[in-house]
């Protein structure tokens, strides 16, 4: 709790591989004050750090900045909270970079909590979206990767370095596809949206004269009936309920919350989804769990770093 | 901490569909009393009952007894110990049970602490077995069935109903078999001694002139070279790596406890176990997770009964 107790503002920082957004937060989750820049994500290490410098100074600039006690990152994986490392998989200048200590010295020595983004997402839907009220959930984020978060016994779960609820890379699938993370038969390898896409261009849907084949496109066809743009999210859908399934049979979650761009497609996603989950998670105390779409949109991870260091359900065991 | 602080005596009851056996266990975890009898598994839920009291009965029988100032209780599951009932898939004559209810009348209104038998085995593993000091992990028991437990942030997690950790229905094969459980693609279907052996007729393996089909016998012929019994065992070994996996990415731990009768046939499981471990567990938290085979033996089931009363590291969230 090392916020400003006049004003409960924070610093938050939201860390991926396309953006850097920033932000000073109030403890009821308004942000006052936002900033962003490109990730430079292809330059080297320093480079990359300036832009998250700049992001900062955009924030020191307001007024309010005297107020903000201390600064919330989440940060695209892997991280590593107990060491303050970062390696994020399309950052590659950052590999165990320290940003913790760099982001404190850019922040005038204010205290600096990290979590992945993950886990952020995870503390943002907990607080104001939802899965508020649950004391056990996992929030998961369906987009370009896949990721995830998990609160447990009322409180986010971050584990020992930040990384718990990864749900990307649980393997479903035994004897499946390799994985870009080493693994196998991984959820995200089924069901990120560029895999998604692949596999309906594999089953034969074309995209349409703009020639996007994201994994949009793919949600258009499949509303319009396209049968390959179906079946794969169909399969998409079937990866996700048995990781899901799988979360419910390890720590007893009631609830799944679904966010990011892949979600964003509705219930050509969210109808096979609650299917599948009929499927694989049967348990007498697996069996009720529910599926919702995430509330808090494109500010999650900004809410959630704020949420690391304002809340004490939110903050890392120390 | 209901226990006698002069002597840390407690009574334990460890009840699956075999045996029901109990004991009044010290702080230190030597059983100082104990007593078994076999489970009337087909007969109505009073004439296990009447079992149950039996073994009660044996324990209030010494003079230890009046210094037992509580009773824990690890069951075959599931369990609901948020009730404090239970509905052992291989007890039919309890469904939803009041088994807390019926210990406590039995017990002379001692405090009862009901937690499912992988709950237990885990709980005697952090306190006196091969998890001790591991402030996360997994232990699991592969046997007729497949169960766990984990240890989160330092203390046994049993999750809202005590069924946390349950391993044996993580779906790990998307399109696979289906389950007893309703599910599809579990470990347990893999991995289980019944469905090992099954795998290895299957394959080719014939047994002994003794017919012994177990996954013992199967273990032996393992052991000398037949390729069908080498075969399930690598399968299965599969199985359950893809399980531990996906538990290592969603929370965390460091270590796999690994008990039970299948367990018991050693390297024959923990050698493709640990290799296929580096199939799946790739991430940079997940990929130095130890495997090691259990410590306390028959006696888990006790002595983590006797650590959910007697240990605040092992209580359920009250």
């Amino acid at each position: 709790m090392d916020t400003d107790p006049a004003t409960g503002l924070v610093a938050a920082l939201d860390i991926g591989g396309t953006k850097i957004a920033g932000a000073l937060v109030d403890g009821e989750g308004r942000i006052r004050v936002r900033s962003q820049r490109p990730t430079p994500a292809r330059e080297d290490g320093e480079t990359v750090m300036a832009a998250v410098e700049a992001v900062l100074a955009d924030l020191a600039a307001s007024p309010l900045w005297e107020s903000a006690g201390a600064v919330g990152i989440g940060s695209a994986g892997p991280v590593d909270a107990s060491r303050g490392t970062v390696s994020p998989v399309n950052v590659p200048g950052w590999r165990d970079y320290p940003l913790v200590e760099r982001v404190r010295r850019a922040a005038a020595g204010r205290p600096v909590t990290l979590v992945g983004d993950g886990v952020a997402m995870t503390a943002a839907e907990h607080w104001l979206g939802a899965a508020r009220g649950h004391a056990n959930a996992l929030c998961l984020v369906v987009s370009t990767g896949v990721g995830g978060g998990l609160v447990l016994n009322g409180r986010v779960h971050p584990g020992p370095t930040g990384n718990a609820g990864h749900i990307g890379h649980v393997p479903v699938d035994l004897d499946g596809e390799a994985c870009a993370c080493g693994g196998r038969g991984c959820v995200e390898r089924l069901a990120s949206g560029p895999h998604l896409a692949r596999r309906a261009l594999e089953n034969g849907w074309r995209p349409g004269p703009d020639g996007d084949v994201s994994a949009v496109a793919v949600a258009a066809a499949a509303r319009a009936g396209d049968p390959a743009a179906v079946a794969a999210f169909e399969r998409a859908a079937r990866a996700l309920a048995a990781g899901i399934a799988a979360t419910a049979a390890l720590v007893e979650i009631d609830i799944a919350v679904v966010g990011g761009g892949v979600a964003g497609a509705g219930e050509v996603l969210f109808a096979p989804l609650r299917r599948s989950l009929g499927t694989y998670a049967a348990l007498s105390f697996t069996r009720n769990l529910t599926v919702v779409p995430a509330a808090t949109g494109t500010d999650a991870g900004l809410l959630g770093a704020a949420a690391a260091v304002m809340r004490a359900d939110a903050a890392p065991d120390s």
